[in-house]
């Protein structure tokens, strides 16, 4: 393992502590733990929250900030935070109208998520939550009952932020949430495995002209290995899926997210490919962004996520937004 | 070799397709070739115009927008742009105030957009030039004489660029960029190599645990190879020789630039142990930067910059700036 680390057992305490140091006008992070919030609370609107496992950064502390979210929470490298720290960040961004909880559907989020809702209702905080499920390659998976949270999730933080940044109702904000999760798809490949620092090898094996169609972002078995063949057939695989799943026809937003390891000249090229199909299909593209949104640790690979928008949504995505990890 | 392609030949033309398509409203690409302009050309200012081989994005068209670049040329992988390419840049942003070309310090880029220069100069386009060469590693390299222009180029875009926008006259801006050039020192590491795709195998071999200190951007042999150590001895030896190089006593700005293999979660950590050395010696960092801005294709490593800045600097390292890869 050829890493910049110092202790793995410090792997995420540093990480956010470089991040909330480079950034210090937007993010910074409470004493308790790897929890990052905005570092000007904004009252009177209704809060996000999210998190997960580390290993994916930016996400999840690279989207705290203005038009997105108020608190993410780490937990290591590809495990679900503490519950005790999820109920720190909620009581941390608490306001009167409430705190929305975006979380992936991995099983251990979600019951940790849920937990610390418990907690904070206890206290007067009223919660609400939204389970993002948009990853279309396998319906359960090694850490999940239903479909996977993976990268689509981004979108749902830049919209909901957007709605609560404007001042909406939790249950208002809760619904934007809810009509980005009902039209967001996305499906990922590897090129080559990740590596916890913890672990020091590689998560599973692929051979020199292989690949992983349809991973999961901690490595989980997809749904087959291929061949590795061109960017472009490897695309339209991804893309027979997702446009199979929902009816894009009409306008979407896309998202080519890579996957920690692969420089962004191959998702210039895997973008360009989208494009092309795209065309082809008839479907027009509102907004594009590709990049490091949602990583695997250092995972050679990508993810293709289409959102298919409305007037409501691409006000939204539009909105201003100032993060880390994406300023709009 | 590993990668999302379609053809080898075919890598920088999708690639900066791929990225102008995702990116209409700030970039386009000429239709003579690999070059990168603003979408809407602003008259009235100083153009300024950059490039140099691929494998370095998001540098340089990620670059090209409101308050940085006007134009960015891209040559093949590791390859200087040719003349032809660079004139056509030059005459597609050329102004009234005429172009400041902003060129690394390598052999064949200097001469190539010298030769270009003469071009345009017999058109009557005004040209000025500044050369970078930030990279303390070594005196001579590779392809250079004298030392390397690297990833502290970038903040002579984002200077330059303010001091263009502003309405400033050729001299003043060049004045601004040989400002920074003069302050801005850098240093790189390897931890592994990249691959150029035409040659499908990794430029040079680093053993399991062996690293390249002072590499340069296109896997040119830094000072020598080190054994793999924590995060924070690798930046001590850095920071070492950054800041023997000249006096960074008083404000900074720090830039952590990835190889384009290395996640984020590696160089926050490395960010983390740059602002530790830097609060011992009593530097205070004025601004922050962490992320992809000029790689080595999908190499593991990084390098860290030092800006020394004073109110100017400041000034334009804060102004606005809406390019692909840094939004001010």
């Amino acid at each position: 393992m050829k890493k910049f680390i110092n202790a793995v057992e410090n792997v995420e305490t540093e990480m956010i502590q470089g991040m909330c140091r480079a950034y210090p006008k937007i993010v910074k992070k409470l004493d308790c733990g790897n929890v990052v919030v905005r570092t000007n609370k904004k009252e009177g609107k209704v809060a996000l929250i999210s998190g997960g496992g580390s290993g994916h950064e930016p996400t999840h502390g690279g989207f705290v900030g203005a038009g997105m979210l108020d608190c993410a929470v780490a937990g290591a490298v590809y495990t679900s935070p503490t519950v005790d720290m999820i109920y720190e960040g909620l009581k941390a961004v608490a306001t009167d109208k409430g705190v929305l909880m975006v979380v992936k559907n991995y099983t251990g989020d979600v019951m940790n998520f849920e937990m610390a809702a418990e907690m904070a209702e206890g206290d007067g905080i009223k919660t609400a939550e939204v389970v993002t499920n948009d990853d279309v390659a396998v319906q359960d998976s090694l850490y999940t009952t239903g479909r996977r949270g993976v990268a689509g999730t981004v979108f749902v933080h830049k919209c909901a932020g957007a709605a609560a940044e404007e001042g909406k109702s939790l249950e208002e904000v809760k619904a934007v949430a809810e009509k980005v999760i009902a039209n967001v798809r996305t499906m990922g490949v590897a090129l080559t495995p990740s590596t916890i620092p913890a672990a020091g090898t590689p998560g599973f094996e692929l051979g020199e002209d292989e690949i992983e169609i349809g991973i999961g972002i901690h490595g989980e078995p997809g749904t087959h290995k291929g061949k590795l063949v061109s960017a472009n057939e490897i695309v339209n695989t991804l893309l027979d899926k997702i446009l199979a799943d929902i009816d894009f026809k009409g306008e979407v937003a896309v998202l080519i997210n890579g996957g920690g390891g692969s420089p962004l000249m191959e998702l210039y090229i895997v973008n360009n490919a989208v494009r092309d199909r795209l065309e082809k299909e008839g479907i027009k593209v509102y907004k594009n962004y590709v990049g490091n949104y949602m990583t695997s640790i250092d995972m050679c690979g990508c993810s293709i996520t289409l959102l298919k928008v409305d007037d409501e949504l691409k006000k939204y995505l539009d909105a201003p937004a100032d993060t880390v990890a994406w300023k709009e």
